[in-house]
Formats: C-alpha cells, structure tokens, sequence
C-alpha cells in the first residue's frame, strides 16, 4: 500500500495541493502543447529569450581575462587535434584531404555566436565522416549538397521542436551503433594500414576482401603504421599520468609540471605523429625521389574562396544529375546524418554540462547555421566530436570563444602549410583514426547493462549487429524500432496486483490495482483480466485507479462493457480514486448508474449496502 | 496525496502485501514471459486445456433438447440472411457468385468444433469481400489461394500468440475503417443499381465516374433498385417494433406473437426481397423472353468436389503466374485480411460475450482450419459477419452448434436452387447490400468521443479520410501508426506535480513526483525538468517514485548523471518509494553514495543531518 506523505505543508508559490488531485494542480508545462499563446508570445520577446537564441550575449560582456587565457590554451590545443583529425576524416569520408579542413573553421567561427556549449568545437566527425560516404560515395558535390541540406533539416527541426525524436535512441541503441561505427572506421583504414585495395561496403565484405588481397600489402606501409599505433597508445597512457596523486600531501609542484607536459604529450600525439612522419616522407623524397610508403599527395594551397554549393554534378558517365537527382541520391542520407550529427552534439553536451540544463533547440539552430556556412566552403557534414570536447575541456576551456584560435590556425595551415602535407603517409593518418576510433567501442556498458536490465541488452547488440551487416541507417532504424516495441509492449500489458481486503463492516473485497494508465492497446488485457480473475470469486469488486494517470476513448468503450458485464452478472464493481481527468473521459461514454466511484474507505460500505438493494428488487427496469 | 486503505485483511488464497511493494507481490502473469515452462508444460496437458482448444468438447456432453431447438431456429434463420448475402458479397469481391456459397457451408462445420463464440456463423464478410477485391482483382485463383494463406497466417498468428496486435488498433481508428469500407461498399454498388459501367479504385475516382456515366443509366434498374431499399428499410423498422412494451403489464401474447412474427420479417427481409424479385425476373423472361432489368446470369449447379488450392493460373495476356508470382501479386493482403478479419470477429465475440472473457487464441486457430478448410472449397476469404451474428443472438442461438443447419441449407440451395438464382436481378442485390452497409457508418461514436477525448478525433477522422482516399490496407496502416505516436508521445512526455513541503523537524523540501514509467524516450526530458526546477531553489529534493513502475537501463544512465549533478552542486537528492525492481536498475548503474533511498518519511530529517555534515567536510575526498 502506498504510504500518505503527512507533513504537507504548501508554500506561497505552489498552490495547495488537494487532496484527490494534487498531481493535476501544479504541472510544469515547459512550453508543452498545454501552455496559451499569451505566455508562449510573452516568452517569446524578452532578455531572457535573447541569452537563449544568441549565447553571445549573455557571456561576451562579462568576459574576463581569466576566460580569454583558457580559451586561447583550449582554442590552440585543439587545433594541434583538428587538423590532422580533418585530414584523415575526409579520407573515411572518401574526400580529397582539404574537405575536412574546410569544414573546419567557419562552423567554429558561427559556433561562438550560436552555439551553447563551451566544449563543443564544431567540425569533422568520424561518425559523418562514415555516413557521409556511404550516403555520397566520394562525389564532392554530393558532399557539400548534403552539408547544406543538414543544415536546413537540422533548422527546421530546432524551429519545430522537433528535438525530442532524439530521445526515441535509447541508450542501449546509441552504444551499439557507436560501436559498430568504430569497427567500420577501423576496417575502412585497413586498406591505407597495408597498402591494399578493398572492396565491398558492408562490413563482413570488406573483411573478406582483405583476407583475400592481404598478400600484396607492401611491407613498410604497415610496419610505418603499426609503429604509429603502437607511439599513439603509449603517448595516450603517458597522457593519462597523474603523478603524485597517491602521496600524502598531493602532488608536488615539479610533479604537477610534469603532469602536465605528458598530459601535453598525449593531447598533441596526433599532431607529433602526423608531423614526424611528414618529416620522414619529406626526407624520403627529398633524397631518394620516391618514398617506400604511400603518400598522401597534393593538396591544393589557400582558404577556399566562398562560393554556392552545387546543384548539378557530373556523373562518371558523362550524364548530367541535376538537383533533383542529387536530392533522390542522397534520399534518407538528408534526415539521417542530421539526426545522427545531433545526437552525438547533445550526447556530448550533456557529458560537459556540469548540470546545467541543455537547451537541444538552440543546439540545432548552431549547428544548422554552422553547416550551412560550411556549404558555402565546399566543407562536407560535421558537428561536434567527442574527441575534440575531451580535449577542450581538458585544456581548460571557458566559453565557446575558443573556437576562434582553433578556427585561425587551421586556416593558417590551409594559407602555409598545404605544400608540406602531402609528405605525411597514409598509413600515419589510418594509424592516428585508428588508435583513436577503437576506443569507441563500447564494450564496457554491458556489464551495467546486465546488471541493470538484461532486456536492454536485445536492442544494444541488434543495433550492433545490424549496423554491421545492413546499411547504418538501416541498422540504426531497427534497433530504434525494436526498442518502441519494447515501450509498446509496456504500455500492452499493465501488471495487476490483487489483493482481498475487508471493509470497516467486516464485508470481503477483491481489490484489482492496475498500475499505469488505461489507453487502447492493454484495455482489452484489463477488461480481460479483470473479468477473469472477478468472475471466479462472488465477491464485491473494487479496481483501484490510483495509478491510472491517462485514458483514452477505446479505454472508456472498455470499461463501459466491464461495467455493463458485472452489472449482467450481479456482481458489484467498484471505481475506487479515479483522477477527475480520467473520471470525465468514463463518464462520457460509461451508462453513470454502472459506473460508481468512490474516494474515501468509509463510502464503500454505504454503497454495497445500496447496491444490495438493488439488487433485491430484479423487478426494477433498467432506466 | 493518495489516501492510505486501512482495512487491509488479507485472505488465505492470496499472499500478504507487504507495505512496500504490494504491486510486485501478486501478479497475473497469464501465460506472459514470466512465467516457468514446466507451468506452461502442466498447463498445456490438462481437461482445461482440451476444453479451451476443443471447445466443442466442452458443451456437446451437456447438450439438451432446450439449447437444440434454439439452434435449430437460428441456424435456418441465420441460413436465409447468409444465402442472399453470400451472393450479394461475391460481387463485392469481383467474382462470380457462387464463390460466395461455396465459402458458407465448410467453414461453419469446422467453426462447430473450434470456435468458442456461439453467435458467429463463419462465412463471407462485406469487409473480407471490399479486401479480396482489391487483393485478388477478381481472379478466382488468387482468391481461392488467399483463402489458404489467410487461414495459415491466422493459425500461425494463434499459435504464436501474435493475437496482441489486434490491440493496437483503437477503438477510433477501427470506427473510422469500418466507416470508410461501408461508404466504398455502398460506392461499388451503384454501378449495379444504376446498370452503368463506373471505373476507378479510390472512392473520389468512382464517384467521378458515376457522375460521368450517370446519362447512360437506364430506367428501369434504378427504379427496381431504389423500391428494393425502400422495401428493405421499412422491413428492417418493422422488425424492430416491440409491441406493448410500454404498457403496465408487459405485452400480451398476441402482442408477443405479432412482435415475433414482425421480427422475422425483418430477420428475413433480404431473403424475401431476393425471392420476390427472382421471381419478377423468371416472368419477366419466361413471358417476353428477356428482361428490362439486368439479371444476375447462370449459376453453376452443385456443391463443388473439393480439390487442392490453385497454385498457378493464367494471365489475361496468356502468360502464366506461378505460385512465387501469387505471393507476390497478393502482396501485404496475405497479413492484412487476417487482421481485419481477426479484428472484426473478436469484435463481435466480445459484443455477444455475456460478461465472458474471449480466447483470441483459439477464435485464430478456429478461422484459421476454416479458412483453409474453405480455401479446399474454392472461396475466397470470410470470418464471422456482424449482420449475421445479430440475427444469430436475436434468434435464440445456444450454441456453435446452430451452423450445422446453416451449412445444411446452403449445401440445399447450392444443390436445388442455383438454377433460379440466375433470374434475380442485380439490382435487387444492390439494394441489399447498400440497405445494410449504410448502418455500418459510425457517424454516431463522433458525440462521445468528442466528449470523452477530443485528441482521439484524429486518428479516427484520419484514418476515415486516409481509407477513402488511399488503399485501405495503408489508410488503417496509417491510422494505427498515428495512434501509436501518441502513446511513444505519451510514454516520452510524463507530468510532475511539485510540492513544497515540510519534514517533522520543520525543515522546508521540494518534492517532485512523476506520474509514469521511466523509460528511455522520457529520461532526458524528466532529467531537464527535475534540473531546471531544483537549480532555481537552494532546497533539498526528493523525487517521489510511488509512481515509476518501471526503468530500464537509460533512465539508469540518466539517473546516475542527475545525482552527480545534485552532488557537484551540493543540493541533497533524494529518492522516496522506489519499487524493489526500480530500485534494482538504477543500483546497477548509480553511484551508491549518490542514490539514497528512503520508504519512511521519519529517514527524511536523519538523512538530511548526515547529509549536512557531509556538506561541511569539503575536503573529503570521492571515495
């Protein structure tokens, strides 16, 4: 039974509960369908509204120097990640180089203004990166078509609040498609890591396709990149170095500096490998005219001038596609990497909010706006990366302004270091994803899983399993949707507790708790139920409504039949604390003189002593 | 608050609640997941059982001379309403009209032994008919052979116990189908009524065409049409009349008997309105050699031998269709027709159930091995019709037992009767089928739904005009998944009350409730909303869970990260009446020093001063 709060005590601001319905006095509506149009226009224009639409301005006055230092530090560390980050992005993407730097700073730029994360540094990520390819199979036009279309969906769907589909992926779903996209991306570097060519899309194809053409690997390419991995991960533990955290009186000031230059060490590993390597290819051209391992090439120099994505491309045979055979190429790629853009922008969010609130309609205005500049630098699709956010906020970040240093230094890579990227070797670049992306795998939630709810595991491992098999969006799509069964199922089959109680007058009862709401796919299962379990015993019904906080038409037609079945049967049913919302739905539709509710134990004894006399005079008509 | 019960006597047959978790004690489980196999072994091989799955097994020991007679009535009752309706619906379904015939007799014999609901006489349905229509496209062959599938996907779907997603389609989106069908039946009728040819498959395209072709309709057609339906109303009043009810005494006998006499004219007016006007055709062509109305045409005499369903048939264009390019032509109609045949006839189960519960099981499995006992007849697909069990139930049926006589007459008619059959006109047969489909309209669930739910109008109204405009399989289809977004709404979305209340020792706290499940499309949402309500307030909070009867492991997540929130912000959180099995989920994953746990309001003060001491000792290090 269910223990009454006793010391209830209401304060100014609330208003008082009531005693039968206190759960539908004070609602927070939060903007809901519920709210009037007055409040939700009052809300509209206001200081408080401008902060939320434009963050710049609630920090940018208050700036301090203390924040500028932070950002700065921030800002340059993460550039020192993003660039070789970018360079090997668009090689999942299956784009020229540049592509990744392109998207590079613009979206950093607009993120400061826009956006409401301070450890959200806008740009490739390998998640796109992956989509990205399978949507626009290396054809840079469809690429920046569909950044600008990512941009306008993901607009679109800040200005219709369309934010809350993102919580229909469950957790158990996002570590399974995060996971099988980390193997994806590893097995898409293999063929850089041996200097092989691949074939296939899917993942258990393309392995196949290794093992078959596994002897032509070259020899250096592989052993450069095993090299590469093994320094990656030796800097990355390096990194995570804390010394002097046992002893007694915490860490010494040498011991703290040395903590952080290995935290430095770590941070930069992939800056200083892509750079000694670059340095190693230089060297190998430079003296022998041709390098043992493969090369990235040339990259053209210079920030690109803005200019209008394209709507028409050239096919490889010849035809023209215009617009809309663009649209119908990409087809769901234009709803499915925005979603997936924004559930990995929130999902960091959330994981660098220090409890605050995140606000995921601005999130998407940032990053729409964000990647509809980015079509305009010939960028492919992007948002935040959760490596880049680790970086960030592990280098201090305050405020979204560092996204200004990050922003610049790639462009000074783009105006004065192009010439020199073509040295560094693709092995380097499939070693820096790879030593990164396997960390991704998420194997370490399953054991909570377990503990937790092992019929959570169904959706994790089905969403890994089919987003290895069948196309991501595909795999994605079905674990979302076995996971709406799950939910549908719920709401099916209500559980029951039933319990025989007496009255004050010593008359025994069978009392029937449901314990969720009445709607149309478990009403059948109750009126089943119910009747199953009433119809065995002569005895006086009650079905406790405590719990029934919602009902629908189908469920008072339900009811209505309930009723008039026990009124057939002579058999006194009972509705005992029906919320009045719930109540007014079964009143509409149930005959009122078989649908009786009561409130207070004491009224149960009086009603079956009326209903007994009804029941001595058959002779009465039905009115 | 919810008011505590206080007579709270549990009797010997059901276990004691306990305080705490009397919801989780004593649960139905009925065959659901939880429940052992060596149970579902005992319960499987028992007298019960073989009831259940047998039900002829049940009431034919204890069959008496009462129940025979009442049977007997009804079933040649039931018999003139199915002979003349069998005809009419064949049309419906675009095949030739003994089609019809052929699928009333088997599957009555079989429902005998199977079926568990008395007042359903299995055969065709005006709603089966409008499907097959538009499935088959008036082959005999790929209705025959969707006669077998049907009849194997509805035994299947018994056995697999998929009987559940009947549930999901509400009481609005069925009123709003069964609407829709009734006005496209009546539609596909006028061509017959007015004798003109009318094209299109949607209901605007054929009332274009009727309004096009409406000039070529000849006189005398209509005229005998609309006499038809004007006869047929008036008969169907008449037969409603209940002489002498609102005299003092009851009705006298002679009233009684008049009362009878006026109902069977009612009961048998299609019947009296066929043989009428067959009989006008046999004069008119006997006398002057042809007719002015157009006549229904040669019938094949006999009942059918039965043979093997066609596994191929030849196209118009000569080309042969195997069994593969069936299926396939079939299509979604093969799942489709089962559920709405299931759908109608546990409709009607549960209308002339008398307060009983209904085995959707077993209904499956006794359509089902009709269905295929009738696909071996050459009909095409059927269930229980609502027209037929009405003059079932008002004849005084007792028991399934009445079908044999129904099939017996309809083995006679096929065998004596068919050649008269050609002379009845068609559009007598029109006029039956429009004169009972126009009550079919649910025009009159629209006041209580407004009143009961307004929200419950839109998938209603939706799948209506869906139903009209596209094929019906993907207007209901449509309805149904309109329906179910508002329960994933629903499920995403719960409502808080929040009170300020006052501990024993006066000490003032924020109480949040939930009012539903924790399940992972509402965990974001209630993790924002406890945030942004506790962050404005320097109280402690206590998240009342007597309401969230289940999580699962993204909720756990949620929460786990809603207390490192309220811990790195120095604000107690706590947790009352969270369930064993909620309690157990969130555990898992939850920091134990974080997720406190109390069921007594008493813990409350004990748990704050701990808490404030552990407040002032800052320097004390996270275990």
């Amino acid at each position: 039974m269910i223990p009454r709060r006793k010391h209830n005590v209401s304060s100014g601001s609330l208003p008082a509960p009531d005693d039968k319905n206190s759960s539908n006095d004070y609602i927070i509506s939060d903007g809901g369908p519920g709210e009037g149009w007055r409040a939700a226009l009052r809300r509209r224009f206001n200081r408080k509204t401008l902060h939320k639409r434009l963050p710049v301005t609630a920090w940018l006055p208050k700036y301090t120097a203390e924040q500028a230092i932070g950002d700065l530090i921030a800002g340059v560390t993460v550039g020192l990640t993003v660039i070789p980050q970018s360079l090997a992005y668009s090689n999942i993407a299956g784009l020229p180089p540049q592509h990744g730097l392109y998207g590079s700073f613009l979206g950093c730029f607009i993120y400061i203004v826009l956006g409401g994360c301070r450890a959200v540094p806008a740009g490739p990520t390998a998640i796109a990166s992956l989509l990205t390819w399978q949507v626009a199979e290396g054809v840079v036009e469809k690429a920046v078509l569909l950044t600008l279309l990512s941009g306008l969906v993901e607009l679109l769907m800040g200005a219709l609040g369309l934010g809350f589909l993102i919580n229909f992926v469950s957790g158990p779903v996002s570590s399974g498609f995060t996971s099988a996209v980390a193997l994806m991306i590893a097995t898409s570097q293999v063929k850089d890591l041996f200097a092989i060519s691949v074939t296939g899309t899917t993942f258990l194809q393309q392995w196949i396709s290794i093992f078959k053409n596994i002897h032509n690997a070259s020899l250096w390419d592989p052993v450069l990149g095993f090299i590469c991995i093994a320094l990656l991960l030796i800097m990355r533990k390096i990194g995570m170095i804390q010394l002097g955290e046992k002893s007694e009186n915490g860490p010494s000031t040498r011991q703290k500096a040395l903590t952080k230059c290995m935290w430095l060490l770590g941070t930069c590993r992939n800056a200083i490998v892509v750079i000694a390597t670059g340095v190693l290819g230089f060297w190998f051209v430079s003296s022998n005219g041709e390098s043992p391992v493969r090369l990235m090439g040339g990259i053209p120099v210079g920030v690109p001038l803005p200019q209008a994505p394209p709507f028409s491309y050239v096919r490889a045979d010849n035809t023209t596609a215009d617009f809309l055979d663009m649209v119908s190429e990409l087809g769901s790629g234009i709803i499915v990497i925005p979603l997936i853009v924004l559930l990995e922008d929130i999902a960091i969010c959330k994981a660098f909010s220090d409890g605050r609130t995140i606000d995921a309609t601005q999130e998407m205005i940032a990053l729409g706006v964000a990647s509809i500049g980015n079509s305009f630098m010939q960028a492919y699709p992007g948002g935040g990366s959760l490596a880049r956010s680790v970086v960030a906020n592990g280098s201090g970040v305050k405020t979204t302004f560092n996204g200004l240093y990050t922003g610049l230094m790639v462009i000074l890579a783009l105006q004065f270091f192009t010439q020199y990227f073509e040295f560094i070797p693709k092995a380097a670049l499939a070693a820096v994803i790879i030593s990164a992306i396997i960390f991704m795998v998420e194997y370490n939630v399953i054991k909570p899983m377990w503990r937790a709810k092992k019929l959570d595991l169904i959706p994790g491992i089905g969403t890994f399993v089919l987003c290895l098999t069948l196309p991501l969006e595909l795999g994605i799509l079905t674990g979302v949707v076995v996971n709406i069964i799950f939910i549908l199922y719920h709401a099916a089959r209500p559980k029951f507790s039933v319990d025989m109680l007496k009255t004050a007058a010593g008359v025994e009862y069978l009392m029937i708790t449901p314990d969720r709401c009445l709607m149309f796919p478990s009403v059948d299962y109750v009126r089943r139920l119910v009747t199953k379990y009433a119809a065995g015993r002569a005895l006086p019904v009650v079905l406790e409504c405590t719990h029934i906080y919602s009902a629908d038409y189908t469920a008072a037609k339900s009811i209505e039949h309930l009723t008039a079945d026990f009124f057939a049967r002579q058999q006194p049913l009972f509705f005992y604390n029906v919320k009045p919302s719930v109540c007014s739905i079964f009143e509409a539709v149930a005959k009122p003189e078989h649908f009786v509710v009561f409130y207070e134990d004491e009224d149960l004894d009086r009603l079956l002593a009326e209903d007994e006399r009804l029941q001595r005079k058959p002779a009465l008509p039905d009115p």
